[in-house]
């Protein structure tokens, strides 16, 4: 038994890596896909420039697309996977919650909303019982649940394995992150070849608040967040995919390198079909990870560190992830199988 | 009056930067140039593969190449630039001190040494008298000035202004670090298309003792290290010049974001020829310092820095120098015009 | 005396060219900018994100944003640099030439039209008189000049040098063309980094058909194309700026590399201001020219030449210019100072 | 049963892609990798800095590195798969083939010799004969086997559908190739960001002369060359792989594009491992082939084909393959399985 899937905003970077991801996928099957009003009637290939290096799904390229309203959606989708700009997700995921739909979205708004889980399912999946506070307090049969900006995505994995060991009282965070995270045209050619930016507009806030979300603590009635400073400088260069980190972490007990990397090593899997067989690789290389050579760990969904040195109070340590596959896309699936996993589809 | 100069390990990146911006220079004139055993008895043109978008000038280009040995040098050479890779740096550098020149070096040999003076003139000036020290203790009639690293000059001098105003109890600084530091053939077109390297041999430790060492004090005797802890994580990114660092400061005093930036603003230049006419440039715009726009800023050698912001406990914020002038050559012949104003030559 | 001029299309990446090249300049000086309707009534510095890597003048920074209608033209403007998209050039640039104005535009409308001068001044400023035909018959008091494309003007110099010496019955040339020439935003980084795109809509029809006009005799009523067949291929790779194209020729004459090399160092540069001191630049290192290193030589304005081989009919070899400066603005400067050379100023 | 084979020079870009496609291979087990004296007696892991983005294969890793020699051979290995520098393989090939090694061979070495078989199985597979002359000649019990240059591969299968179709009279061909295309450390980042160089030392007349000899027809003792005019150019560029081309032809009979196409995509494949299920793959899209999009069909090993126009007595159209796939590691394996085939093996 599969779960009947509709997709929101479909023909941008993120769409795109979603139907890759869900091509096919055990557990979920697409069975709707929107964009904006202008692409609504074309065929999927046409409103779509294709551009990931691997051919489109056959059987999606033929498939026509809709506008991205809940009365649109065939009566048999359950869930919705949403890649829209955060504007228009602001303005139309309540309607498709409120039309029934379980949304695993991709999309910044609402990430800081107190009823709304946000959810990397290997690090927190305990906070997804948070819809249950949501639908009371909205009046929902649908959920919104989200997943956390990609840059967020790369370095809680092993901050996570970290606090619960050592306990963590701050965070310093420097990124280097790649062009796609801004979407197809988000970047032009001519700002970032030969060039960085040293800003991401929104990118530190969302860095410094939902990672302390995430880390925080849920006791069935709301989300306490994490108390650790966290301080974030966000740069982009040019490269395609992968965001590449900097930390530096200051912990309460402490803690050598060796230390550091065993917990991380070890920390937990999920047995979801999306989540790799190891979350954190750690890398003895001292020039690892790089992101063209490592982003593809685990088919994009591994978080890999390297550089983990201790310093005057705490660990340093690098870390990468693939930004539209673990940090976007596949964490929206993962998002969905957890959602599938729990009961709530 | 002009000083005739000599450049050892000519035909390198730096030191065809060298050539370019002594090409002409109202104090100091080539006189000879060397390189590895090789390239002697070449002329400059067949021994280096020139590389910069600026013709060769044409007197340098029909000069014979010496081997470097001070043995080879004219007798009427006073000063020599060094940007010899630091293992021939270590070897030959006390040579040419030995017989009696002035080395103004750019290599990262010997820059921690208690004797020798690593000096950013526009933030140390003082401390180039450490070359009395050095001759009473080597004996050497010639001396060695140290520029520091080219990652470490583009830090120090808005961190020298919070530093002489609000007392800095600790930095942290992220680089994201040009491929030309690393000269020509330093990084291969198969590292860095599409990639970042978190990781650049010893350059963390050059960042975290240099610029220790440059924010001390001198008494007269000896170089006492600025006491703040330095953590660094440096990075190689895909841009051909100019390197962007993101900074964060504990300080002392509590200061505002408008105080950091008038202070770095009104650090005072010096007026030696190379000198910039305003040393830091603080960008209000956001997005900017950007390597490929603002490297060029007052000849190569003015230090930009943007994204001033407040953190709990200190001020955080982006800076970037061209690395092969401000950072490296541009930095050289500055010490040069130090050691002239101050009558070593 | 200086002409006042006007720039239309002054915020895009060519129009921040032609203020950088007419900052200052001896015979023009900027009275009007006018951009979209949106910009108008701002100041240039806030409607126009400047991205050269000279500060942006100050003078300039400050004027105040026209709409693009000659209506706002003030009246001592005489002559109008326009770098307008093709499809609002087409319905503005008459109502300035009706208007009275003179207009030297780069957009590529209208620059096959029987009655409009296509210009490379040192190749065919003869045809600047096709104005007196202009003018009787569509009754203007203004007239229309245009440049060529970006990549026609690359290599018509080089290829009219051949043609009056040996004769050229076939041109086949293949571009490599930087990112710059399709404006600020016509290529995302997505779509270029560690890519290339063989076709730019539009580019191999437009170096068919101006080439041929550019090299075209006129006889005072008329432009009599040049017959010799024209093949191209344009691709997009991930260069900033500076158009490289393998260029084959047959010629109806024999001829030698010596011979080919000659006629072009030898082609007969102009005394404007803006025109090189050496038109073409013919390199013997055979991997020269090379954008980053050659696309500056002579203020970005003289074309370089290399690779010349001898084929079996003809000559091979391979061309340079900076699309931006020689292929643009810098060439609808050039068309100005031939106007106020030849009088229509 | 599987043939053991042995990789020389197995620790270049090339071997490394070698390793990549025998692990696992249905016919081919590697017993032995050698590469040059001093990495003898390393692990392999510890010889070859791994850099493709797969994990290299673990038994692979702990292999031992032996010198390049005969000697050093097993017993039981019968093919040889080179990917030496060609002045290494020019001296030490011969040894092999003399000491019974079949050696299919990636170096340029001897690839023009009249009794050495180059081949690309799909379109010259009967030249592989010239075995038989190659062993009557030189006395050996071994042979040697070439594949060509990775840009002459991307060029010929397309060209031999027209050419049998059609016949074909001139061929001008002009490359964009990726920088793997020179080995690891073959392009700096210096030399290529921003950047293009029209030049590759003998590209030119290896495409000029290994393309007539490929087209060429073998009738049991010699080759007889086509006699097409070949003129190529050759550019690099700064992408990392897959090398895409311009082609330009004459044609003996009139072609219209939809034949051109019609036949490229009716080449006939082959029945063998490495083989694309289809040869020749034709966009119509016409900004493709990309590189990054289009190098990964069929596991690389696929040539893709665009752009097809008429021209005045031919067709013009783009091809690009994957250099170091199809161009390189691939094309030997491919003539590894051809030799298994033909039962050379």
């Amino acid at each position: 038994m599969t779960v009947d899937v509709g997709i929101i905003g479909a023909t941008g970077a993120v769409g795109q890596r979603l139907i890759q991801l869900l091509d096919p996928h055990p557990d979920f099957e697409i069975a709707a896909l929107s964009a904006s009003a202008e692409s609504a009637g074309e065929s999927y290939r046409d409103a779509a420039k294709w551009r990931i290096n691997h051919p489109i799904p056959e059987t999606v390229a033929e498939m026509t697309v809709r506008e991205t309203d809940p009365d649109e959606m065939p009566d048999d989708v359950d869930l919705v996977f949403s890649s829209l700009p955060s504007s228009v997700g602001e303005r139309v995921e309540p309607d498709f919650c409120e039309a029934g739909y379980i949304v695993s979205s991709n999309s910044s708004n609402a990430r800081r909303d107190e009823d709304v889980p946000l959810t990397i399912p290997e690090v927190n999946a305990d906070h997804l019982d948070l819809i249950e506070v949501q639908r009371d307090e909205r009046g929902w049969d649908g959920a919104l649940v989200k997943n956390p900006n990609c840059s967020t995505i790369t370095m809680v994995p092993p901050l996570a394995a970290l606090d619960e060991a050592f306990g963590l009282e701050s965070i310093t965070v420097s990124t280097l992150q790649a062009v796609s995270g801004a979407g197809y045209s988000g970047v032009t050619s001519m700002e970032i070849i030969d060039n960085a930016i040293p800003h991401i507009g929104g990118e530190e806030k969302k860095m410094e608040t939902e990672s302390r979300k995430l880390l925080g603590s849920f006791d069935g009635a709301e989300v306490d967040w994490h108390t650790a400073r966290v301080d974030a400088s966000c740069n982009r260069i040019p490269t395609l995919d992968g965001h590449l980190e900097n930390v530096w972490t200051d912990t309460a007990e402490d803690v050598t390198a060796e230390e550091a990397a065993e917990v991380m090593r070890e920390y937990p899997p999920l047995d979801l079909h999306s989540s790799p067989d190891q979350l954190v690789h750690v890398y003895e290389e001292p020039d690892r990870p790089q992101p063209r050579l490592d982003r593809g760990r685990e088919n994009g969904m591994a978080i890999a560190v390297g550089g983990i040195q201790e310093t005057d109070g705490g660990i340093q340590f690098n870390c990468l992830a693939h930004n539209t596959m673990r940090g976007a896309a596949g964490a929206s699936i993962l998002n969905g199988e957890l959602l599938l996993e729990n009961g709530y589809l």
